[in-house]
């Protein structure tokens, strides 16, 4: 049985801040690598104007690559209306629609205001759509905005109240520039448990300043069982010239394995793939388990140690 | 008052994987500075024969400048009885000694026995040795051996216990090379502390596989107050090139302050140190904090978004 649940946003986080475009080709390989990986939920991409974005001019086709995959759930993200539509059109499983917390942020990145943003998404929801269809709903800046600082966990959560009322059928909580820290992380999430039960919480964490998996790992504690990750750590900060981007999925899958908590993933084979990424994007990657190797793999004993090793009679090298 | 301490070692750990000699001075001034930042024990380096780490080869020096900061609890590790009584004689305020919980770890680093390096330190312990000094114990690997795996926690406690018995006066249990993960911790952590109750413990954490800040958190959470971290995350791990070294100093603060847990560090102090750090030793450091900015450096909204910030009369702009 499968205890947590690790989505790859790595398609989408981690290759939005890649400048180069990446082959479609690539794209589509690395879903479906993925997915045999074990991996059941990918974000492929951002349906958005080319122009803001060129990395995403291809998402039509690596979305319908995508739907070939049987079993994989498509996620797409959306920024307004307009990218809904767009993905509704393709057919996706689920769209994730993004609002900031903080207005400042929404304004910069959504080009609008918040309650635009959430009068787009009431739109949306109540239009006529297709069931098998599901909608999430992400509120960026939740642990902090990098324009204004705290959030009001008031806010996020009166936020989320309208868009559940509104029927959409998850909630992700993003920490989109890496100010989250572990008790806020428990604080959030023990609040939003008690206050939505039974809505899926997914948690999307940056590890811009270090905190990440720790947050991971606080928000696992606090019952959250649903997590956002990059493979290899890709993506970075707008902010932060060499700072990470969204935790590393390997790292976070490697971590819960350890732990014995079940992700149903197939570490070596997702250890694999991301050693390939770090030449495809043509740059280092944070990720440290594909550089160190996992936990259990251990290391040949240099034989001058051998040869100084105890003998069962007890004993032993004297040298110092 | 400060709720914890996070003690420097990246003089220490760090520096012995920097291939190039460090001069002097800058070791020097490092120590000066990072204690005008508030931090109040660092281990400034070991006394192993300069032939093994020829980068300590100026330890005698360093430690003769670290003894004029007032206030400074001044360690060194030493890795057998030959190094205890060069920092003996040198008046160091504090020694570390280290045995790993792995024969074969203690046979490659320390190039003796197990039973060999504990009658080494009974010795230490029950020699003449000054009132003022302070013999701590550090088991190394005690969260797992990169020849030999698991480290049975049975062991790890019998060792501690012996070396208790003999009149050490603090213990630490080290991740050496980034094997610990978050649920370990808090059962070592717990475990020690319902058996040595009154014992100083401190944890000492490489983030080798991504686990380092998330051991920390999970550390304090089960009550340890007590963390070893190096400058800027300085260090690396012999049986990993790309892997990082222990946990680093800033983002550690820097987490404890987000949390509202004293540190007594000034975090820009430490901050602007770091900075430094990376041009000294030639080589980008895995630190966040440095790169990232702490969590409440708020960056400027950009002027096209600051245009469509909606007003106080409730408008705000449409374009999408």
């Amino acid at each position: 049985m499968t205890d947590v649940f690790v989505h790859e946003v790595g398609t989408r986080d981690g290759l939005q801040s890649v400048p180069t475009f990446v082959p479609t080709e690539l794209k589509m390989r690395w879903c479906s690598e993925e997915f045999r990986a074990g991996v059941r939920e990918i974000e492929v991409c951002s349906f958005v104007p080319a122009k803001l974005i060129p990395q995403f001019a291809d998402a039509a086709e690596v979305v319908r690559h995508a739907l070939t995959i049987k079993g994989l759930t498509v996620a797409v993200l959306v920024p307004n209306m307009k990218g809904a539509e767009l993905a509704l059109q393709h057919g996706v499983h689920k769209i994730n629609y993004v609002i900031s917390a903080s207005e400042s942020h929404n304004v910069a990145n959504m080009r609008m205001a918040t309650a635009r943003s959430l009068a787009e998404l009431k739109s949306i929801l109540t239009a006529n759509r297709a069931e098998s269809i599901a909608v999430n709903f992400t509120v960026a800046t939740a642990f902090g905005c990098p324009f204004e600082g705290d959030q009001s966990p008031d806010r996020v959560f009166s936020i989320v109240e309208s868009a559940l009322s509104w029927g959409v059928d998850g909630v992700t909580l993003a920490d989109t520039t890496g100010m989250a820290h572990p008790l806020q992380v428990a604080r959030m999430v023990e609040r939003f448990h008690v206050g939505f039960v039974g809505i899926p919480l997914t948690l999307h964490f940056h590890n811009t300043r270090g905190l990440g998996i720790a947050n991971v790992f606080a928000a696992y504690q606090s019952g959250a069982v649903l997590f956002d990750a990059a493979l290899g750590g890709l993506g970075g900060c707008p902010f932060a010239p060499g700072a990470t981007g969204n935790v590393c999925t390997e790292d976070v899958v490697h971590m819960f394995e350890l732990m014995a908590i079940e992700t149903g993933i197939d570490l070596p084979a997702l250890l694999d793939l991301s050693s390939k990424l770090s030449a495809l994007v043509g740059h280092d990657l944070p990720g440290q388990v594909v550089k160190a190797g996992r936990r259990c793999d251990l290391h040949l004993l240099p034989l001058e140690a051998r040869e100084r090793l105890p003998t069962a009679d007890g004993g032993g090298s004297l040298q110092n």
